[in-house]
Formats: C-alpha cells, structure tokens, sequence
C-alpha cells in the first residue's frame, strides 16, 4: 500500500460512515465545503496551496487489494461493504480557489458535490493536503512580504514532519513567492529551483578550514557559497578572501552568531579583499520577524536560508481547517455546535476591489444569489475528471500579484484591523430557514 | 521515485559535498551523532522514536535509474559522480537508543560510523525521521502522564503535516503510551488498534439526530458511540437514552462546548436513564493541559481524541534536533561556533540510578571511557544490516516503565528542575585537546 495515496489514509469514522450510508442506500448528492475558521492570532490573510495534490488523490481514489483485504479482515465491517469499496471512484465535481489566491476565514476554498459516501471519504486526505501547504505558503507569504528583493530559499526538509511534508513545504514556500528550496527531490517533482552550500561537517572533515574552501571552490567553481562560522565567523571571511585570490567565490554563508553584527564585518573584509561580488547567505533559526529586523537594521544579507520556523510553521503549525456538510439530497444543512457552527448551502465568494486595484471587502453568498464583485471560486473537476489548471509558475505569479493588491497593513508583519467578510442577505436568511427546519 | 525513500529526499549540500569527498578520496571512516540541543520550554525529557524507521531508510539506502537520470541532468555535477552514486550502499554500522528510552538535551541517541560520504548522506532524511516521531512522542508522554488509566487516541490525521506525518504521528503517541489512533492504515502498516465515531455530516445528513443515532446503532450494534453535540450536547444525550432503550450504546462523544461543565450533566442523563454503562468520549481542541484540567476538576470522562495538538506538537512543533561530525578518519572533531558547540569523539550515556530505581542521574562519556551506570546506545547496525530489534508493542512497554522510574517532578506537566546530565572528565579532556589541535 502507498502510503501518499492509500484510501486508508483517512480516519476510521469515515469508513464506519460509509458503511451505514451504503446500507440505507443514502447516496443522494452532497455538498461539502473546506475552509479555516479563524485566523491564527497576527496573521492578516492565507495564501490557498494543495488543490494541485488534493485533486490528484480525487482522481486517483481506489481501493488496492491490500486495502480491501485489511477492511475484509478487520472484522469491522460486513463483507458486502468491501465489494462496495472495490467499485467505489470519485464521480463528483470540485469547485476551489486558484492556487495562489489569498482569502480569509469563512470562505470555502474548495466544495465538493458528489453522492454522499464519495465526498465524505474524501475528507481527512482532502484537508489533510490542503490544510498544510496552505499553512505553510501562509507563513511563507509573511517572509516573502518581509524581504522584497532579496532571495529566499526554503531549507526545512531536516525538521520538517516526514518527507512528504518536507515536499510539500518546499512547494507551498516557492507558490508563496520563495526562490526555491535545499530539497533536492522538489527539483524532479515540481521543478523547482534548488540551492545548497556546505555542512559544517564539510569544513570539520578537512584538516583545516582554508584547505576545506579550496577544494570546495575547485570542485565547484561557479557555485562556491563557502560556510564560515564553523570557528570564528571573521577568520573564516579572511579565509574565503584569501581563496578568493585563486579561485572564484560565489559568497559566504553565516549559520550561528549575532548575524546583525557579523553581516557588515563580513562584508567589509569582503569587499576590501576583493570580493565585492560575492553575495552573503544568512541562515540559522531564521523566521519573518529576525529577517524584518535584520534588513530594518540595514544588515548587507543577500539571500536567506528559512527552515524549521517555515516548513512546521513554528508559531502556528496549524490552522482551524474543517470540511462541512452544506447540503445534501437537495436541502442545505448546517452545524450549530457552541462556537463552531457553520453557514449552510453551497456558496460563492466575490472580491470587491477598490479604486486603486486593491481588495476592499469580500462577500460570501449562496451560490445562485448574483452578486457583485469577482467570483474566487471556479470548476477544477468534473464528473471525476480534472480540468486543466495553472501550473505551479502560474501560482507563484498569481500569489505574488495578490499580495501588491492587499490593503497595506494586512501586508505588514503585525496583526492588522480584520479584512472585511460579508455574510449576505441571502446566506443569512437562508441559515433562519435551514435553523427553523431543524427545529433551533 | 518513492517521495518516502527516495535518496534524492535530502539537501542539496548533501550531494556537492559527497562530489567533492569522492574527488579528493575522502572516504574515510567518520562518525555521526545525532542529538538535541535543548528542551523546548517547559518539557522535561524527551522520548526516543523513529528508529524503526530511519534503520529502514538506512538499509534501503540505493540511487534508482531516475534519481540517477536527475543527477545527471542537473548540470551540477560530474559524469563520475554518478556513477559513484550509482554504486553507493550504507555499509557501516548504527548505534542508538532503543525506541521508548527517554533522554536528555547533549545526549547522543543515533550514532552512524561509516565511510564519510555514506555518513553525511544520511544527515537529512535520518534526522526528518527521528526528530518527528521524537517531537511526537515525546509530546504524547505528557497526555499520557497526565491521564493515567483513561483512554487516549490520536485524532490529529487531517491536520497533520501530510500523510507520512499522520502515519508516523499514530505510531510515535502509540510507542509513547495512547491506545490507538483514528488513523487507518496505522493498522495494517503498524498493527495499532484504530478507533472512530462518527461525523457531524453523518447527523446532518439525517432527517433527525435521532433517526442518525437509530441508523448508526443499528449498523455497528457493538461499536456505537454516537456523537450528540451536532445541535445541542444535552438533547444528543437524551436521544442517546431514548435509542438505548432498544439498542445497545456503547458510549456518547462530545466535540464542542465547555467539556467541563457538560460531561457531568450528560453522564447524569446517561446513568439516570439506563446507560450507565456508556462511555463518554471527549474531543476537541484538546491537549495534555485541557485534559489534565478536564481530570482535575473531576469531569466524568473516559476517552480523550487528542488531534492537532498531538500530531503537531503545537506548543513546541520542532526540537533543536542536529547530526554533527565527531570524529574523521580517527580523529575526534567538534565545531565551536556560537551557540552551537558540540562535544567531538564517540560517547555512550551512562544511566545511574536511585535507591528507589528512579533515574538519578546520566553522564556522557568518551565511548572508550569505561563509566558506571547503565549504557543507553546499542548496536542496531552491523555493516549495513539491521540487527534483530524489539517490536513496536516492546518499544512502548519500554517507554511506560521509563516513565515510571522518571523522578516525580519530571512527570509533571509543569517545568522541573534540569535533570543532571553531566559531560565526563576524559570528554571534556577530548575537546581540549581538539581545540588545541584545531588553534582554539
């Protein structure tokens, strides 16, 4: 069984479900949305990331004979539910917002129409995809928004929580408006620019530092990015300086240390030794708020490696994503736990701008109330099949020309007056008609 | 490519460095520790997973024809290089910590003796997969400790950071003492006991929230727990009582609301109308100091789901995890740069314990430096093959009765004082003398 794509990868319930839906014969169409209900505390806006993976698992769902015989064996479930999982294919629609697209609590970014146990099934693998890409292009946008200019590279894969998420990092990074990553695979999988230097263990293995930076500049004489703190960040600048004098240095790299102070030192015996050319590369517990603060004090950083705090979204790792039943079998549903209902039907959301280009307000509606304003949503699968969509470039371009129409202080690193979201007329009468039905 | 094996999983840096070792002939034996810096704030020891996992990465170690094909086209390195990597195969050897064991910030609990290039290729994906499981279970621990005799499941998967996240979520909170997991495949890939309800679409999708309840009791006549907080938790309970009279109700879950207020008040309904037997199952935004509040102010429950904040650690989702060169072809090694010095050579932790078979206290020594105590690491691999190792079910017996001689300040939830982890005269003696050689 593959683990990326296995129908197993999901939680029990939704099988249990599937189960009882199948055995009442409720197969009638569903409407399921997925959004995030609150935004972590300072953040101004999230960057929509994963419909690329999540429509590929829709279209791919089956079950595998190793699945069909651990639900066969499991003593679970009757066997008549497993030929129905054999024959089981997603047949629905997706409708979602454009990778890329930023948008704010209450607005589905993605829904799903299709007959009741097909749209359940997908739910934890659905949001599972969406829900981490789109936490990490949402703090990416944050550093992107932080450094215009300067090159950033995603260089998380170490601590990031498996490989798969380590992948899917260093894609959300670059659709949020990284340059690329440090992880090799993402190269062969998304085509996505990679970067590296040297490990320390590079310069500790060789029986001095200078001895290291000479080989490493003949093996790779136009890409030298030569790691100096592993002594003395100083000496090590002297060093790439004196390499610098028979071989090209394409820059240094400061991991550790009051980067702040180090930069401009650096720099200096840099460019004193002829090397004003080269770049410097900071990393080393690097997040959006010391590289604002780095380039707000005028350190001379060219390029920034950002791991761990992006790739796990060290201060908000999560968001509060779900997926709700809207309707189904032709009548709008609705939630109403304490502090976590949800409005009902399927619905739209349309962008007003204002005259300078920039978002004013959105709008979210049912469905077939016309409104005003630019709908976000729009058709990404039908009857099970994919549409042609945007490739990850188109994303990353679309991405970066959301944040320059953000209003300003949504675009600042602190926490900015909410962006307006507009519950219509409409969609609120409607959640009175859904409530009195239901007898609320 | 395999995304979950793929050697092309790694930093690129991995790679130029493994060209410039195999260019100069750098193949002799180096060793690699891996280790964490500090606790998280607040954590007060950690607990060792992923072992399993990262000897089977190590073992399967091999360039597949379209990794080699990316190699080759990249434009990075030297025809050569490929075909060294083409050839390259983990042959060295592998002590650790056996999964469970707890331990301490400057404690080494993986270490890789092998030729360099082979050593420091492994660096990135065999850190991805000790530092998660060890982020995991060692945040699983404290809900654990926290809840003796109650049932804990994870619930985290369509939150956690990708699929692999979930999957090896479920495993590392298993190791470290939960029951189960709502995650399928965590059964057929890792035999862990899977648990579930139902949804909130399921009630939805009903007429009514009783014809949901008749319909799933009737289904799963011996696995039913209904979950009655879709509209209003107390009336969900009185409909529990109702569909109890004619079938059997294995328990009620609450998903919303003021868990602490509401549990009494549904065990009442419960126990007053006939269902005394009936387990009440708590989720929702949980984690180990709610459910520790939840306990200590006597709230009747007796299974916790515990999600997000398990599977991404949420309050600390990283560990300053690192794999650092100790010692090359026979020479011990360290690096001193700012903050982030190591110790060099080869060490074993040594456990000594108390009177009352507490841990009392542990010493990191120079491997050759016959301590006291009780060695912590253990082979685990001989010339790249696996040695025989315990099973998952041994694992986490081995971490419950760790937690049982941990001194009771370190059980608690809150920070104790440090546990005393000492560095030992002969190793401080090493870095000494490594820093002379090196011009310290």
């Amino acid at each position: 069984m593959n683990p990326l794509s296995s129908p197993l990868v999901t939680d029990l319930y939704e099988l249990a479900m599937l189960q009882a839906y199948f055995e009442q014969g409720m197969t009638g169409t569903a409407v399921f949305e997925l959004f995030v209900r609150k935004l972590p505390p300072g953040r101004n806006f999230l960057v929509a990331a994963g419909l690329e993976q999540a429509l590929e698992f829709v279209a791919g769902l089956r079950f595998g004979a190793d699945e069909l015989d651990w639900v066969a064996r499991s003593g679970l479930f009757q066997p008549q539910f497993v030929s129905r999982l054999e024959r089981l294919r997603f047949t629905g629609d997706v409708h979602a917002m454009p990778e890329g697209t930023v948008f704010f609590p209450d607005e589905p970014v993605l829904r799903v129409t299709a007959p009741l146990p097909e749209a359940q099934l997908l739910e934890t693998r659905l949001l599972n995809l969406v829900h981490f890409q789109t936490v990490v292009a949402s703090k990416a946008a944050r550093s992107r928004l932080a450094a215009p200019g300067k090159r950033l590279i995603d260089f998380g894969l170490r601590r990031a929580h498996g490989a798969e998420a380590g992948l899917l990092a260093a894609r959300a990074s670059y659709l949020a408006g990284f340059d690329g990553t440090s992880t090799v695979a993402a190269a062969p999988l998304f085509g996505i620019p990679v970067f590296g230097t040297m490990a320390h263990s590079f310069v500790q293995s060789h029986e001095s530092e200078i001895a290291a930076f000479r080989h490493f500049a003949a093996v790779f004489p136009d890409n030298a990015v030569l790691l100096i703190d592993t002594y003395d960040t100083l000496e090590g600048a002297r060093k790439a300086v004196e390499v610098g004098k028979s071989a090209r240095v394409k820059g240094v790299r400061l991991d550790s240390g009051e980067l702040g102070v180090l930069a401009p030192e650096v720099r200096r015996i840099l460019d004193a030794g002829g090397l004003s050319h080269a770049i410097i590369f900071a990393s080393g517990n690097l997040d959006e708020y010391r590289v604002a603060e780095l380039l707000g004090a005028g350190a001379p950083i060219d390029s920034f490696g950002i791991g761990t705090s992006l790739v796990t979204a060290a201060d908000h790792p999560y968001l509060d994503a779900v997926y709700k039943l809207q309707e189904y079998a032709g009548r709008a549903r609705r939630k109403r736990s304490a502090g976590k209902a949800t409005w009902p039907g399927r619905k739209q959301v349309y962008r007003h701008y204002r005259a300078d280009g920039c978002f004013a307000r959105d709008v979210v509606s049912a469905e077939g109330d016309a409104q005003e304003g630019e709908p976000l949503l729009e058709q990404v699968m039908h009857a099970g099949e994919p549409l042609p969509r945007p490739k990850l470039a188109a994303a990353r371009e679309r991405a970066l020309a959301q944040y320059a129409r953000l209003p300003a202080p949504l675009r600042a690193l602190e926490a900015a007056p909410v962006y307006p979201v507009e519950i219509s007329a409409a969609l609120r009468a409607l959640a009175n008609e859904v409530d009195r039905a239901t007898g609320a």
